[in-house]
């Protein structure tokens, strides 16, 4: 009788088992989308044809990047309509892009907007992404996680 | 003995396969949850009472429903503050409005803009929505998965 | 016999409201994160020098603190850039930015602005919190479920 209720044990303690590392599988799935969430990832929109604007989002980005340490973020510029010609090739804030650029910001440009605009690749700034349409790029970086930032 | 045998495996695996329904059901939410925040909606804010932001806004959602296909993106255009003027009767962009509504964008505007500056549904564009506070309807979307744009 | 299926079952009975047990668990914690994307909490970004802006701004804080009852949100206003010149000591705002405080609203202001600027606290109206990076909280805030309203 011993025998039995010890081997009954055993199956249930078995079971009990295999449920529990089921659980720590969706344990396990709920750190990785919560170390997801965590990370922290940052979106700028750079929209507006403004000098000033273009130096505060500079400032913006420098100050993150400083700030949260080099690794432990991810910076996208992403710009579009009047906001595309900061990163033409003859931009006054050139020389402060590459900075940031250097520092690990990523750009992406609207392509929209340079057909609109009648520019072509060879009239940016060199280092950049390309997108279709900025918009959309700016929604999606939102859904996967990103903050926003509208300077 | 082997029956018992077999009768210790049958418990076991019942347990196990209501363990495993259990995580199934789990699995499912999380599915779900994740289809929420995967689907594509957005949320414009137009709040400047400016022409050609106005005109840049308009750009931005033709282009997303265009980029991202009609039925995939649900689109909405929340107005206040001096936003509120774009979707007068008389709006300079009436037209270009009526475009972007019949590409199935909702566009929202915010009644108590409206009480402040004294104006009436009558003095509207046809086909709009109204909530009692603008800003509160921008919280609300983002809080329920929208993207937020600020053109 | 009979006494043998009894205890199957009971083995069987333990190993399932264990597994149910689990399940609980991870419902629960689901449910807490949940609950925390569905508080209202939004941060408003003031980056702009510019009187209109600051007066719109705070109709919105205070329109939203109405409309969705004082207690149902945390508002937290961010000034950086341009921005904090509406949380100087001489602020033509001053009376109504005393006003939304008192309203529940909190307000955090940029010290690298203030570095930049050659400003003190003793520049700055009372009852401010302070942060090293002004976008650096903008983007924290959104990463902990705020939404984000530029106006």
């Amino acid at each position: 009788m011993m025998r039995q209720v010890s081997d009954y044990a055993r199956v249930f303690f078995m079971a009990l088992s295999i449920a529990a590392l089921g659980q720590t599988d969706v344990m396990a799935q709920q750190d990785a989308r919560t170390q997801v969430v965590q990370k922290t990832k940052v979106v700028f929109q750079i929209s507006d044809g403004d000098n000033r604007k273009w130096d505060l989002a500079l400032n913006n980005v420098k100050n993150v990047i400083k700030d949260m340490g080099k690794d432990n973020i991810e910076v996208e510029i992403v710009a579009y309509g009047p906001g595309v010609d900061m990163f033409k090739f003859e931009s006054p804030a050139a020389s402060r892009i590459d900075e940031v650029i250097k520092m690990g910001a990523h750009v992406v440009i609207c392509e929209n907007t340079m057909r609109a605009q009648k520019i072509s690749k060879a009239d940016m700034l060199e280092n950049l992404g390309y997108v279709e349409a900025g918009v959309s790029q700016l929604i999606k970086r939102q859904q996967q996680g990103y903050a926003y930032i509208r300077p």
